[in-house]
């Protein structure tokens, strides 16, 4: 355990990656995503900083944004925001399908998408892949800020391999399928392929849908057209909606849906869980309404 | 002028505040703000770099976010996020209060606001009061791209004193009175307390109403509870509306509508101006649907 003074006579702050730096005497985690911009978040202690086979992974406790899960050095969720996300990627596709049985998480993350789809008791069966099994446990163990108690429901099953060859089998086995990856980058970037999106239709039921992660609106939004593109040649239904991540660089991020049969019309407010932090019935319908740079963008 | 390599041979680079750092060669401008967030941003050119007699101005060309107005080392407005707070302030209370002659911006900023306004014709005077002359001239000068061509619009008067001592003998003189402040630090702390609310509401007309900066719902969220009690005690309407700012810190961002009369029901969608950036007809309803955790808060 490493506090932010950086105590010298702990070993291990000597094998944190460059991107935690001291400066002026406390520790920082400075994400160099971005060549252009960077955040820097003010570390009050680094629960875990380790190498797994597929990518670094740190769990740290901040002071803005309470734990946070860290991948390559990108923020990924906090205490403070992950239900703003965990929220918009778990119950909009609920009530626009209205009553999925059998739900497939791609990319388990710290939890929290699994732990608000626990909620409904009419969802029977929650599959979740994970390709590294580091994650979900160091998110259990450290983020249960984030994680709750869904990961132990007795309807969630976890599969830590390749989304991307775990999907190739599967047919008409999911009312809804959610693609939550990390960026482009590293071991998620093959979950952007049109050959991935193709597999998860035929995992999907005919009346089933996906919603994918499709990055900043603002600065990759050839990432966000890419992604549209190559699920328009699949699905009949596309809609990007638009949510609020405070971790993510600009704030403002997409999501997307690709359906076979309903659209955002359809959603029931109705089947909302109570006690939401961010969502509600209102922002529900109105995530789907886009600022025009969005829309012109789309087209 | 400054390039990012910082020439060893421009002796304006030494006078460049502490908040401009020179990282692996470059010039970043590494906002103070929060003690335990900062973001950064690589800056192309320094186009100015000076003290006023209220505070350091500075206007710099970046890589992620093209030309940008920084008062006292924070970001105020840039080229690529400027046109999604300037449409937000401007064009909703237009919308509800939907015959306004006579407006009053206090807090020109980079007077990208005033260009917005200056887009009715049915608005027949625009007074901005701006306690930093310097602000105006430069804005107008090297931030084109923001400030647009509306300061020129005959219809404005510009008046560059104090807005609080400003509104003191006006009475019932404007239709809306628009308070663009920066935070509440510096020359614009009074700009948040209730006697100049108080003077803001003889200004306004018996049908007028107030739109005020009202900061971070997530980081700042007591600044915010504490302007809507101020303004709870002298008017009848209080409605807190979102936006997306990606150069303030989190994202997410508030502005608080004060009026003796109209409420957000009566906004006349038609009346939004053509080919904007951000706002359109479903957001300019859209916009007062908060986020739960908002809800809580001001409740």
């Amino acid at each position: 355990m490493l506090t932010s003074k950086m105590e010298s006579n702990d070993a291990n702050c000597l094998d944190l990656p460059d991107f935690f730096k001291e400066i002026d005497g406390e520790l920082w985690l400075v994400e160099e995503e971005r060549g252009n911009m960077k955040i820097q978040y003010r570390v009050k202690e680094v629960l875990l900083s380790e190498y797994t086979p597929y990518q670094h992974i740190s769990i740290i406790d901040t002071y803005d944004f309470g734990r946070c899960l860290v991948l390559d050095g990108i923020m990924q969720t906090t205490e403070l925001d992950g239900p703003m996300y965990n929220e918009m990627v778990a119950h909009v596709p609920v009530a626009i399908h209205k009553n999925p049985k059998g739900i497939l998480i791609i990319g388990a993350g710290a939890c929290g998408v699994i732990n608000e789809l626990t909620k409904y008791p009419f969802i029977e069966r929650i599959d979740v892949v994970e390709i590294d099994k580091v994650v979900v446990q160091e998110s259990i163990d450290k983020l249960k800020c984030i994680a709750g108690n869904g990961y132990s429901d007795e309807r969630v099953h976890f599969f830590f391999e390749d989304g991307s060859k775990f999907v190739k089998d599967k047919q008409n086995c999911y009312d809804i399928v959610i693609i939550d990856s990390s960026d482009p980058i590293g071991p998620s970037r093959i979950l952007y392929s049109e050959e991935f999106y193709s597999d998860v239709k035929s995992a999907l039921k005919e009346d089933g849908l996906l919603i994918c992660q499709s990055e900043s609106p603002l600065f990759y939004k050839e990432i966000l057209k890419t992604i549209r593109k190559r699920l328009k040649n699949l699905f009949p239904i596309i809609k990007t909606y638009k949510l609020i991540v405070p971790c993510f660089p600009g704030g403002i991020w997409s999501l997307t849906m690709a359906s076979k049969k309903y659209s955002p019309e359809d959603a029931d407010p109705n089947l909302l869980p109570p006690n939401t932090m961010h969502i509600n019935k209102e922002l529900l319908k109105s995530c789907f309404d886009l600022p025009n740079f969005m829309k012109d963008d789309l087209e």
